[in-house]
């Protein structure tokens, strides 16, 4: 198999929180995979795919896009591996706390690191990536990451509800890892991988959630270019 | 079984969200139960309990409270009938799905509705009510209250995550409804038991949804004292 996935400036520095779901569902299924760096701006090398983002994974002659899509399609292909849901309903929640994830917690996490974002993209991405956000922030990066305290109170805010959910389980999934884990860390990895800010506190529910999920499969997100947890 | 069931100031009109996340999880599970009224004065009455809020829940020789406790209880005690969660992974994720209930919807929704609640609201709840809401507000009911409209936009706004998940599905757990449904449901009938507000377009996948939850069980909650929905 094969993904494509966004880097930044250097080739391993991989930040897309969408791929990122997709990376640890690959590795939660123990599925083999190569990456491909890919850029925001290489649009063509994707078209013939469908597609005009990343993920994209190449399986045998088949392509999906969509991290979602992905998701779906993976636990249908190779049900034999261990399972990203745990039954419909469990697979309609987690479908739930993605929509949640993205509307709550991608513009409060990118806000607080926009900027350091920016400054790590490759050269050729800059100018699309400043005019494709500016447009959806109605205002210029800068005055979007202008207050990065604020906007790290209001991420810490923003992340309450799944709080008390830590207290009592080890995953967001519960006992064990799921896709819902692989949402929400792909949110925390996309920060980490292109900002050393310091997200949450130690005696955080989520920071040891989040020590456990870079922890699996050998430390497999842990190992990825990117600044330390705990800067 | 017996329900204690918060009233307002007639026996038969039965607001509590977290009540009726409870009557319908007793009557998913086809369970036969009758409620108490009773009124947020009536401390002495649940004390004896351990609790000074309902729902309480007494089950033979055993009392149970808290929505959440009595839903686990409830999966428990009665294993043979249906569930209310399919798994370990549903169970945290609609644990998770209540908590962003409580803490997105609850605050939105009594905003639409403050005012004609405590209208509705016992005679002997209503400095108890307007007390204890006023010192949580920080601000009086009146001026809580005071802007429905804007409040019924930002319900709306606050809903958003949960629509296209309605898209997909016909109800929040999936093919069938699970306590996830109910746990939404519960702020619905809340506002629909105490207000004619129309809160739902019907082009909104929320507003389907919410007639496929008012048919369950025979129309159980389409029957309870209140307001039309489409008023």
């Amino acid at each position: 198999m094969k993904l494509y996935d966004l880097a930044g400036a250097e080739d391993d520095r991989r930040f897309s929180p969408y791929c990122w779901r997709v990376k640890m569902a690959l590795r939660h299924k123990g599925l083999e995979f190569e990456t491909v760096p890919w850029r925001f701006t290489e649009k063509d090398v994707i078209a013939k795919h469908g597609s005009a983002t990343v993920p994209v994974l190449i399986d045998g002659g088949r392509a999906v896009h969509d991290s979602w899509r992905i998701a779906l399609y993976l636990e249908e292909a190779y049900p034999q591996r261990p399972a990203l849901f745990e039954g419909g309903q469990a697979l309609a929640l987690t479908e739930f706390f993605g929509h949640w994830t993205v509307r709550a917690v991608h513009p409060a996490m990118l806000k607080v690191v926009v900027l350091e974002l920016f400054a790590r993209l490759h050269d050729k991405d800059k100018a699309y990536f400043r005019e494709s956000r500016e447009k959806r922030f109605g205002m210029t990066l800068e005055q979007y990451g202008a207050d990065p305290k604020a906007a790290l109170a209001a991420l810490r805010g923003a992340l309450e509800p799944v709080r008390p959910l830590l207290v009592q389980h080890a995953f967001v999934s519960g006992h064990g890892p799921g896709y819902a884990d692989y949402m929400l860390f792909g949110a925390f990895q996309w920060a980490r991988v292109m900002s050393p800010t310091r997200l949450l506190e130690p005696d955080d529910p989520l920071f040891a959630w989040r020590e456990r999920v870079l922890d699996l499969f050998g430390g497999y997100a842990r190992a990825a270019k990117g600044y330390p947890v705990w800067a």
